[in-house]
Formats: C-alpha cells, structure tokens, sequence
C-alpha cells in the first residue's frame, strides 16, 4: 500500500519541469519490452481483456480478447500511456472497482505509465451540492489510494487544477459537430431526467476526449457505458490528425471481459450497479461497514429458483452474485458454481456476502487511514497536477500552434505581410479565385480575412493568405458550405455490441458495427 | 499615439504580481468622482450612447441615452470596468471601428478602467485557416493600437493567452440551458452556412460571458449587433449570484446611439457592414487604401434619387453615407444634410470618400508602423495577458471555491467526515428524507453521495450532506426534476428592439420586452 514517505522521496523525479513526458515514456517502452502481455500482468482474476479500437481491420492479439491493426499501429508508433478518469461521487462502488480501478492499479503495477483523473468538472453536469463535492474528491482521491493507486508510479491528479483540460475542450468543441453528440446514450438518459437541459451535459463527452487526447493516452481502461465516449474520443483523434497533422494516437479502450465490465444493481439487475441509483440498497460501496455490505447482499434480487447457476441472460440476479463471487475470489465462474453445488440462495448469499467483506476489508481500513490525512492529500494531488500539467501544457502549444492562436514568436511561414503594392484591378479578378483549398483538400468559403496593407482589397472574404486578390458578385457565392467528412461514417468497429441494457455473457457479443 | 517606450516605463506597475486588480479598481473609482459623465468625455462625436441593462425600471440617466436601476446599483456598488473583445479577422472595418472601437478609446481616455480583448478562441468556431489567424492577431493588434489603444493605459490582450477564459467557458456551461442558447439569431444565421454545424458554434456566445464575468466587467461597449449576446451574459451573472452567492455585476451594454452602432454595408444596405461579407467592396476596411477607399464608396449602392436627404427607412443607401459622412467629420446630421444641398449623388460621394480617406490616413499610418514591429507587439501583449491573467485567476479561484472544484485547503465548514458510527436501520428512513433542499430552494433529486464512512449507506443517492440516512424504493423518485427557473423569463429590458436588420433612426426604437 501507498505510504506519503514514498512520495516524498520521489519528488526529485518531478522537480525538473518538462522531463516527466520523456521519463514517463522511457520507462513505458521499456515496460512493454520486458513484459510478455497483458494476460500474464491480469493472472489471478478470472477476467480476460477486450479492447475497443477505433480501426478497421480484426485479428487476434495475444494480449486480450480482439484487437485490430489500429491497435498495433499506435503501439508501435505511440509510446503507450494509459489513462482513465473516475467521477468524484463518494467512494467507489463495486461496479467501478471491478470494472475498471482494478484494472488501473494491475497497468500501474506492470509497470504501465497510468494516469487517473478525478474528474470534478465533469461532476458540475448535473445539479450539484458544492460542500458535497469537495468532501467527495477527497474521498474519492482516499478510496483510489486504498484501491492501490500509488502517486509515485502513477499521475492521481483532480482534473480542475490542470486548466489545459477545459482549454482543450473548447478547441475540440470546433471539431465536434452537433448531431454526433446528441445520439450518444448517456447524454440521450441524463438529459431525460431534467427539464432545462444543461449545456454541460451535452458538451461532457467532448471534455472526455480533451482529458484522453491531452495525455496522448493510447489506453483507456473503462467499464462497458464508456465505450460511445471512447469513440467520440477516437472520432476527434482522426479529424484533428486528418486536419492538422498527425499529433493524437487513436486511443484503444480497455473494457474488462466477462460481466466484470458490467457488475449490475443489486436491487434490478436489468440496470447497471451505478451511483445515481436512487436505491442505496443497490449499490455495494467500498467504505460500506461489513454489515451493510451483507444486509444489502441478503437482499439482493433473485428469483424463484433455489439453486445457483450462471445464467445472464435468464437469470441476471443470481448469475450478477456470481459473477461479483468470481471476481472478488479470483476463481473461475465455474469452480464458483460447483462449489455452491449443494446451496439454496440464501446460503450462498451468506457466502458472497463473506467473500466480498473479506475482499473490501483492507481497503476499507485504508480508506479510512487516508482520509485522516488530508493535508497529504492535498499535497500529493497538487503533485500529480503538476506531472500532468507538464504533458498537458506540452500538448496543448503544440495545439496552439497548429491552429494559429495565440502570438507566439514561431510564426508561420506559409504566410507573408503584404507590402505597399498599387491596386490590382479588383474588378477583373474570377470568382473561381474567391474559391481556395482548405487544409483538408475541401473547397469552402473563407471567412477570415488577411493584412494586405496598401491598396489590396484586404476586407474581402476571399481573399488568399498568399496576398491573392478576388471579387466575387454575392449571389455567386455559395451559401452552403460543403465539407466531406473527413473520417468515412462506417470506420468505427467495436468488438462489443451494446444495444440493450440487458446483461449479456461474452460469448453472445459478436463484432458488430455501429454507425457514427 | 502609443510608443513602445512608454510601455516600457510602465511596466514597473505590473512587476508586482496581484497588484493589478487593485491598482485598476483604485484608478477607476478616482475616475469616477472627477469626470463628470459620459457625455461630456464623448464630447465632438455626433453620437450619444445607450446602454442595454439587464433591470427593469427605467429612468433618464445623465450619462448616456436611457439606463435602468440595475446600472445605478453595479455603479455604486461594484468599481467601474469596461470591457470587449473583438475577432482577428484582419483589420477593422468602419463598422467595427465607428460601432464600438472608437467608443473604447474614448473611455481609455476618460481614465476608466479598459480591458479589450481579441478573441482568437471566437474565431475557431467556423472554418478556418491557422497561418491566416495567426496573422490576423497581429493585423487586429496593429489596429487596436492605430487606433488610440494604448497598453499603459488599457489592457490589449489575446484571449487564448489567458486559460481562464476557456476555463470558465466550462463552469458557466453549467449554468446555460440549451434551449436558451438555441434562439440566439447569431447562431442561426451562422449555422444556416453550414452543412455540419461546430458544437463550438453554439456554445460561442457562453464564452463571450465568460469572458466579460471574468473580470467583473459593468460596462461593455458594443454595436448593436451584439445585444443578444450581452443579454446572455447578464442572464449567467444573475444565475450565478443567484446560486453561488453575490460575485458578479450584472453588465450594462454600451450601445453608440444613432447609426453608429449600425454602419451598413455599401453594397447592401438592408444589411449591416460586416467581415464575413462576401463582397469585398462592400466594406470599408481601416488599412485600405485611400484610392481603394474612393472606389468603394463610389460604387456604394443608393438610388435613383440625386440629391441628399437622411432618411435611413426609406433611403438606407444614401442615409449610410451620410452617417459615415457625420461620423468621421464630427458633424450632425443636419450639417452634413445642409452643407451638401448642392450635390448630386455623385458629388456627394467624392466628399464623403475624401472625409473617409482623411480620417483614417494617420491610423493606417499607424497601423504599418506597428506591423513592421511584430516583438514589440508580442511583447506588450503578453504584458497584457499578464495583467489580465492576475484578475482572471482571482475571480476563478473565488468561483471554484464556492463550486467545490479542486482541493483547495479551504474546506467548507458544511461538510464533515462522519466517523465509525453502528449501522442505522435504513429501511426505518423515510423516503421524504431522501429529498433534499438545494442551494437555491428547489427539492430536487441528489446524484452525488458523502463519503459516509461505518455503517451507513454512503453510496445512496438521497443522502444529505449532514450525513443522514434515507432509503426510498424506486418507484417513489421522481424521474423529471423541475427546477423554478431563477430569473423571471421575462424580467430583461433592453432600451432598442432589435427585430429586423433594416436601418432605423434612434427616435424609432422604443423600449421593448423581450422575450429571453
Ligand atoms: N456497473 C459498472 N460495472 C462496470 N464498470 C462500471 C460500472 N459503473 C461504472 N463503471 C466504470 O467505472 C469507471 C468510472 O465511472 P464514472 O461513471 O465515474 O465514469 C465517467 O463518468 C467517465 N465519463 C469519467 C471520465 C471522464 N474523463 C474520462 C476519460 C477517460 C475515461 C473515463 C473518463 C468508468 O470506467 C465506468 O465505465
Ligand atoms: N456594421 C457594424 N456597425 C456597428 N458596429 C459593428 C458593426 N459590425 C461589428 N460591429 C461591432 O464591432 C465589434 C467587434 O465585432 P466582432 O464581430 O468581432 O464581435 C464579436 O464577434 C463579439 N462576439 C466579440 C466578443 C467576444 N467576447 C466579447 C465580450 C464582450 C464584447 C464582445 C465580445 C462588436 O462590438 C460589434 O458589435
């Protein structure tokens, strides 16, 4: 487990500024070179690997469940950077822990370069209690730490103390269209709860792909609902690469096979175990004392059969059980159900209930050692905003650059001021000159104009940033601007289909694709 | 006009870092009790100046056309600050120049507190091109500063210098309902051009508050076109205090009375000059050539009337150039009118051109020396940034503290850490337990939980900050959570309705409601 001493120590790594970047990929590709997979690094939970790639071509990869060649791509031309941010809504509860911060600390612990992000300004979506939020990145910040989470291998920071974040959302808000965010499900059932839909809701995914792409993450380990924003996260990494130069890995999701990517309430195991539940009784949290963890185990919704089987799709709420049996113990769900061969669901419910208990036991005490100390707390966080602030701020100059904003001294050359020159005769210049290439090959109207100092007719909309001089009557102008997407609608695979909010075992996902 | 040495000298008063915000505050208080009102500060220009709040009595103010309550209270309450912020599309155009900019030097002058901004992250929203923006910034500063900007005096600045911008533009997202920024007629005109409208476009006019708030802006001048926008910004300003406490003036637009703050195309005088323009003689740009300029309102469109009359309703075209004509000399209408008694169309034409091409020749003098010292520019501007980046930080610190954001040492008193207490019985909690009363007064639905440490359900969705204890079954939550909304929908009043785009004189624009 973390200790601060440790911490401290380490702070020398940090104490140069800009050298964390270079350190971090240098110890991650040395990483991948002494470890054989991420099955060997997962050894001990019954779970496997998917991940979710944004290219197009399938194959088998040894290290999870199915990659495609995107993958191989980036992790050969991308130093390999996981990242995965959680919401500050309390501790974690079982569904978050198994299907995704175990995960995070197995990468850290295998020497990955992992970044977590205690996403607040995400957490501002919705209706909040200010007080309530506070208090809430600290316990999340503690329940991570217990979790394993060690600052002196990993980056722990609360994303507001790194402003690139909300800077980089902005820039990728131009990127993003509208219609492709109002489709996505999560946005679709939150904003069905409220009558004023808040901005925020709608823009949230695209602060998600800021928090991704800052990092230059090539990983990210997520539960099974993130999977519409990994692939809005791919989306933007392929527009902004095809508009701006290659800058951005398309990054691959890590969702945990198995029901481990979607542990469900205990209360209605149609749904996924989730903190907005309104049902506390739902929901297994990790500073739960033992007896409210059996409590709630106890009465966790079944049906009417006795016996124990592992059946998702017909019998969700037992097979849920032993599911979160399986993970918890590290066993097989089949030596989990043999051995449960000879119990009613009452008595395996006391079963579940222990193992869990006795699983949770350790962290729920470090949990608590770590909330008595926040003033660490807050140091350490303050640490790992500075380590992420280095990569971010890195990431977004060179965004900065690229897109013109801003005065720095690197100025580009493509353009020149021009000087004192006598008027052309503006009246003879073609309309099609008023036309001019964009960046990505499309043809569409400018609308900003140039410096052209002197008898140039610098107002106009179509003039060139070579000093190119056009007049173009208005009704020639076109009023539509036409842009051919730049990623083809149908590019996007996932290994995993997640129409319905059904469980589902693996073996009934197939490929499918999904339309953007 | 602004010499770079001066700046130099001046930049002693930054070095301190903080100082800023309150040297500027004293400074434009001072300016206050010796100055004796607007009026007598615009003295030689034809205009007066309406201003746009966001109250609802209305009485005659000494210093402008008409305010309301609302100005009197931020005048006595909050220091005096003038903002705005313009694109970097180039240099100005008359438009620009005569609606609004024009209006800031006069303040500068007047010893009030100025802050302009070039909102370079405003002009990512539409298609466009990095090497062209880039070289905008600099025309635009160039400009500013040919136009009496002047950096030891006022605060020249670009916006994505100063993260805080962006950074509020996310927290103020929040607060912005999206139907409420759907009607905004910006938006819809703009998005009319485009086949895959931006998300940045939409959200546009929440940055442009966001950048007003920042600085605890009261007074913003502006054209006309830009009421809807300002009207956005007092709305978040009242929303905020509303929820958060007291912390932003409610901001007063500046609106040049008269035509000024409506300088119409040549081309088109249904519409009004603008840069995005397709026609580039539609525009009269203040780098533009004298010839250049002669040519352009030579070919202004009038009518088939010869002599000159001021009648904006019915003669738009000949009504414009009369304006310009005013505006430029400092005359009335009236002595314009008289003085071209004589005059055709034609004749009057050349008169107007030679007026035009004379007041903008030394500030397109100005504007080549200052191009021709481009780090001179980026030095001053990021002298600017600087002072802006002292009050920006100030005012987001305050505003992510009473938010809850970050992990500040400030931890509120509301909140705390319950300790290891024995399990309550939950089902005994009432479900109107789990019901809990916002900031604002309205019941609605928590979704974030405390970290309840021991035996209670820390994880449930009704529990209260205070630590109690609720459980309630799912079908008793309310699914829609109805917020009043805070500010009355009809409770804002601007001084000029603004329905149509043809031209109108000051004596027809009568107070009217609008719908918000
Ligand atoms: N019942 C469940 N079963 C299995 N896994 C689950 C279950 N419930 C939650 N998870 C996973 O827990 C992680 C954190 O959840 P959040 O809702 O805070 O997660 C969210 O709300 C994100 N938008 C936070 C975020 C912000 N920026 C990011 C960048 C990368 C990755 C993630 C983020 C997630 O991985 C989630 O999939
Ligand atoms: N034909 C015209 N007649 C009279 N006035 C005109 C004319 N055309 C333009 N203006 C005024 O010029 C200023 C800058 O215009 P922008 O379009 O860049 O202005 C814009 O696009 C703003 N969204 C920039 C902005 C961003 N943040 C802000 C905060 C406060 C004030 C302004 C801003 C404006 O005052 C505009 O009203």
């Amino acid at each position: 487990m973390f200790r601060f001493g440790k911490l401290h120590r380490s702070l020398s790594k940090v104490a140069k500024k800009g050298q964390t970047a270079v350190y971090s990929q240098r110890r991650c590709i040395q990483a991948r070179s002494f470890l054989p997979g991420l099955a060997s690094r997962t050894a001990g939970t019954p779970s496997a690997t998917a991940q979710v790639t944004g290219g197009n071509k399938q194959h088998v990869h040894p290290h999870g469940n199915s990659v495609n060649s995107g993958h191989e791509e980036h992790n050969t031309r991308w130093p390999r950077k996981v990242f995965s941010g959680i919401q500050p809504t309390g501790s974690l509860h079982l569904g978050n822990y198994l299907g995704a911060v175990r995960k995070w600390v197995q990468l850290q612990n295998a020497r990955d370069d992992v970044t977590v992000c205690i996403v607040d300004l995400h957490s501002i979506t919705m209706p909040h209690n200010p007080p309530l939020l506070r208090e809430n990145i600290f316990t999340m910040a503690a329940t991570l730490l217990a979790c394993g989470i060690d600052p002196t291998k990993s980056t722990l920071f609360v994303q507001s103390a790194v402003a690139e974040h909300a800077e980089f959302n902005w820039i990728l808000s131009s990127l993003t269209t509208m219609p492709r965010l109002a489709q996505l499900p999560q946005f679709r059932e939150k904003s069905r709860l409220l009558k004023d839909v808040p901005l925020g809701l709608y823009v949230y995914p695209v602060l998600q792909a800021a928090d991704i792409m800052l990092y230059k993450s090539t990983h990210v380990p997520v539960g099974a609902d993130q999977i519409q924003h990994i692939q809005l996260a791919q989306h933007l990494a392929r527009i902004y690469n095809g508009r701006y130069g290659e800058t951005f890995p398309v990054c691959t999701a890590i969702i945990e096979d198995g029901d481990a990517s979607r542990v469900l309430s205990l209360r209605d195991p149609s749904k996924k175990m989730s903190k907005s539940e309104a049902n506390p009784k739902a929901t297994i949290n990790l500073c739960d004392s033992p007896d409210l963890i059996t409590q709630k185990i106890k009465k966790a919704v079944t049906d009417f059969t006795s016996d124990i089987t592992y059946n998702p799709g017909k019998r969700a709420g037992v097979s849920n059980l032993v599911n979160i049996h399986a993970q918890v113990t590290g066993q097989s769900i089949k030596t989990v159900v043999n051995e449960a061969a000879t119990l009613d669901t009452a008595k395996y419910k006391d079963r579940v209930a222990e193992a869990v208990v006795e699983h949770l036991r350790p962290i729920r005490e470090q949990i608590h050692h770590h909330m008595t100390k926040r003033n660490e707390m807050i140091y350490l966080l303050e640490v790992g905003a500075e380590k992420a602030r280095q990569q971010a701020r890195q990431t977004l100059n060179d965004v900065k650059q690229r897109l013109g904003l801003g005065t720095s001294a690197n100025i580009p050359a493509a353009v020149h001021v021009a000087p004192l020159l006598p008027a052309p005769d503006i009246s003879k210049t073609s309309a099609s000159r008023r036309m001019s290439k964009d960046f990505d090959g499309n043809v569409h109207e400018r609308h900003e104009r140039m410096y052209g100092f002197g008898d140039q007719p610098s107002g106009g909309a179509g003039q060139s940033a070579t000093g190119e001089v056009a007049d173009m009557p208005q009704a020639v102008v076109p009023r539509v601007i036409r842009r051919a997407p730049i990623v083809p609608t149908q590019s996007m695979r996932v290994e995993k289909q997640l129409g319905s909010t059904r469980t589902r075992h693996v073996s009934r996902w197939t490929p499918a694709m999904l339309r953007i």
